[in-house]
């Protein structure tokens, strides 16, 4: 029987990937749980949505990373509760698992401040299912606008609204102005891509809130020349089928992207912690639980404030840093070395792209933009991939719409057809129909 | 008003690629029609399904195919009837569309030889979400071997069967079995890969038809060396959620994948034409429908004889060449050339991988097996694809499968997890549940 002290990590983003990581060697048996098979490097998430990567260019299986270390055991499966007690997590087929040490870095989701209705309108972008179906809606509001006779219907397929200015909607909107009006150009008949409407839509009264004036400055104005409209200062009061009510104006838009807000999952609740309102839990400056020193919480489920009282930003890299140091403390934990007491963030930077050949970049006193900026925020992208194959494909495609603005990854997938029914888990919107009653007999006259 | 004369071709896959690349200077306004916005690779999908190669490696946006070809108009829609009288092709979304020349390229899809209720147990592999589908069931398979304790449902997640012995059952079983040993030694810790059964069905008395006996002979051995049995001469019975009855004998087999039959699409009806027992179109020597000279059928939905009485294979190679001969003969007709009367096949070779780095192919007198052959497989098929990037990253997948016995593309997708329901369209089956009752506790004990 195996007496080892039992880790039970949930979650295998950057927070659990980086904890095992630093496990790989302990004397202890370590259980990385996920609901999906692999991990994904959400930053380029978006790119996936805008037809530039393929899935399986940012998703590496959980199984092959750890293959090689025999006391890292992976199981696909979804955790719906912990027993802080019996030290058990629950999973979603019944089955149970005993741990000494729990890990939770369960991640985030969207939030639709209480209007949870709004997501089968506009959707987030979290997993890859998320990035395809965007992808998709995008894809199809052109055929469909080319296949539509009235103008007015035209229109409102040709509006894209990304809902959010954070770094995700900034680069959703400059990509998607992109592909319309670099990509996609010429190719249809019915419309001019000039005709193509990006709107970006932030509450606040401006965008890019942690990067400075300045910067977020330079970004709206790099937006509004690739052809992206923002609006900025009024929250969104309404998502629906036929589009998007800003204030007190009524934006007609197909397609909605929502990039505006996460929540914490639900880990708070499994192992009822005090929370913050977006559901994080409150940790120790060790990042464990207070009253749990068994159980840690990491990335964007926990709440974590920096020295000067703001609290750690919801990036990859602090997930990174937090896992980074809870393996560390395990490790010195299990082998009798001295814990460390405090984690501190090391903020090394934000980064967001504008547009395909553009970027903002801000790493301390060090601020960049334009061109060069771009260059930086790509080869950090790349370096952090997983494996030499990825990192050679990401580039390639990188080059290929760079250079001849094509994008390798057009697919509308998981649909029959126009007038097919959209895969489970979606629900049917109207901009998933065929135009009623569209006319094309004249086109072939 | 536009006063050309209007050829509609529906579906672009090889055949309606090719016919519509030969009319792409041509004064005559053509319209492309397909469900799909892009074109396929058929001859590698089994690949995606094997975690091999991504979806996008494969599949090309039809619009983009033709961007530069102002003549040539590409619609998304499905079409649900010919009105032959008027002249008018029928859309899904209501939408008419006129013709004076009709190229029908539509296809085929499996045939369960009236057991369309085996379809759900046993998918067949003609789309991408076909692949994914077959993909996700595999890799799914494993992952629940890994958690379930009892070892006769461990052993019945653990075997595959393949059921038809063709040039795609016999690349499906053999990458499948090298997928098991290789890719996946060592990464699971319940059960050893060793204990992977993949079983090749085949009713027929030997696998390959459409290759000499010796070339069957070695690739039915190859196989068996890579761990496949073979299983000839007896005809699958039943297809249920536990397995596969073949003959009298039950095998417990928790996924199956159907590569045994096709059928023409229904392009026969649509056109109230005289079809062969597969549905084929009948079609005269220059591949029109008998009574409309107007009226093309090319690809797996034409019945066309060689000169022997010999059938016309379904392949990639003849339906090109058909889409060419029509193309070809529509050009002569609009500018006044003389029209080719006759359709001849040219056979170039058959050729099948087995497993990983080996493969049997003949091309007339010339026939080769092993290294060699895969490599001359590779490089035909490399030959084949659409594009610069499209060569280099397939290859480069290759590279890697064949160097690292890796897979790129080892994506669970579109299930939210072990729990989760499947995706609209397939329905739910025993292998996609969660074991029941699953202890994994021992696990961490």
């Amino acid at each position: 029987m195996d007496e080892r002290h039992r880790v039970i990590i949930v979650g295998c983003g950057f927070g659990g990937l980086s904890a095992a990581q630093r496990l790989k060697d302990v004397d202890a048996g370590v259980t990385l749980i996920d609901r999906r098979n692999h991990h994904l490097f959400q930053p380029l998430l978006y790119q996936v949505a805008m037809s530039v990567l393929s899935t399986a260019d940012i998703a590496w299986p959980i199984r092959h990373l750890f293959k090689d270390r025999k006391n890292i055991r992976t199981i696909l499966g979804e955790v719906v509760g912990v027993d802080t007690q019996r030290r058990e997590v629950d999973l979603a087929s019944g089955a149970t698992l005993g741990y000494d040490t729990l890990v939770l870095a369960t991640g985030s989701t969207h939030a639709y401040f209480g209007h949870d209705e709004w997501a089968v309108h506009a959707p987030g972008l979290k997993t890859l299912e998320d990035a395809t179906t965007i992808r998709r809606r995008i894809l199809l509001a052109f055929e469909q606008a080319e296949l539509d006779p009235d103008p007015d219907r035209r229109r409102a397929l040709l509006t894209f609204t990304i809902i959010g200015g954070g770094p995700t909607g900034v680069e959703l909107a400059g990509t998607i102005a992109e592909l319309a009006r670099e990509t996609l150009r010429g190719e249809f008949s019915r419309f001019s891509v000039d005709e193509v409407r990006v709107v970006l839509v932030e509450a606040a009264p401006r965008i890019l809130s942690g990067f400075s004036e300045k910067m977020a400055g330079y970004a709206e104005r790099k937006l509004e020349s690739l052809g992206v409209e923002v609006w900025k200062g009024q929250p969104v009061s309404e998502c629906g089928p036929k589009g998007v009510t800003v204030g007190e104006k009524m934006l007609e838009s197909r397609t909605l992207v929502w990039a505006a807000g996460v929540e914490a999952s639900p880990a708070a609740k499994w192992i009822s912690a005090p929370a913050d309102k977006a559901g994080r839990v409150e940790v120790e400056p060790d990042l464990s639980v207070p009253g749990h020193p068994e159980i840690f919480v990491i990335g964007d489920t926990a709440s974590v404030s920096m020295p000067n009282g703001d609290p750690v930003p919801g990036l990859a890299p602090a997930a990174k840093q937090q896992g980074t140091f809870v393996g560390d403390l395990l490790r010195a934990r299990l082998t009798g070395g001295t814990e460390p007491e405090r984690f501190v963030y090391h903020h090394r930077g934000s980064l967001a792209t504008v547009g395909e050949r553009d970027a903002v970049v801000e790493m301390g006193w060090f601020k960049l933009k334009g061109r060069l900026a771009w260059l930086l925020w790509g080869v950090a992208h790349i370096y952090f991939l997983i494996g030499t194959r990825s990192r050679f494909t990401v580039a390639l495609s990188w080059f290929w719409t760079y250079l001849f603005s094509r994008r390798s990854a057009r697919l509308i997938t998981q649909r029959d057809a126009l007038s097919g029914k959209p895969p489970e888990g979606e629900e049917t919107r109207a901009v998933d129909e065929a135009p009623p009653g569209a006319q094309v007999s004249e086109v072939t006259r």
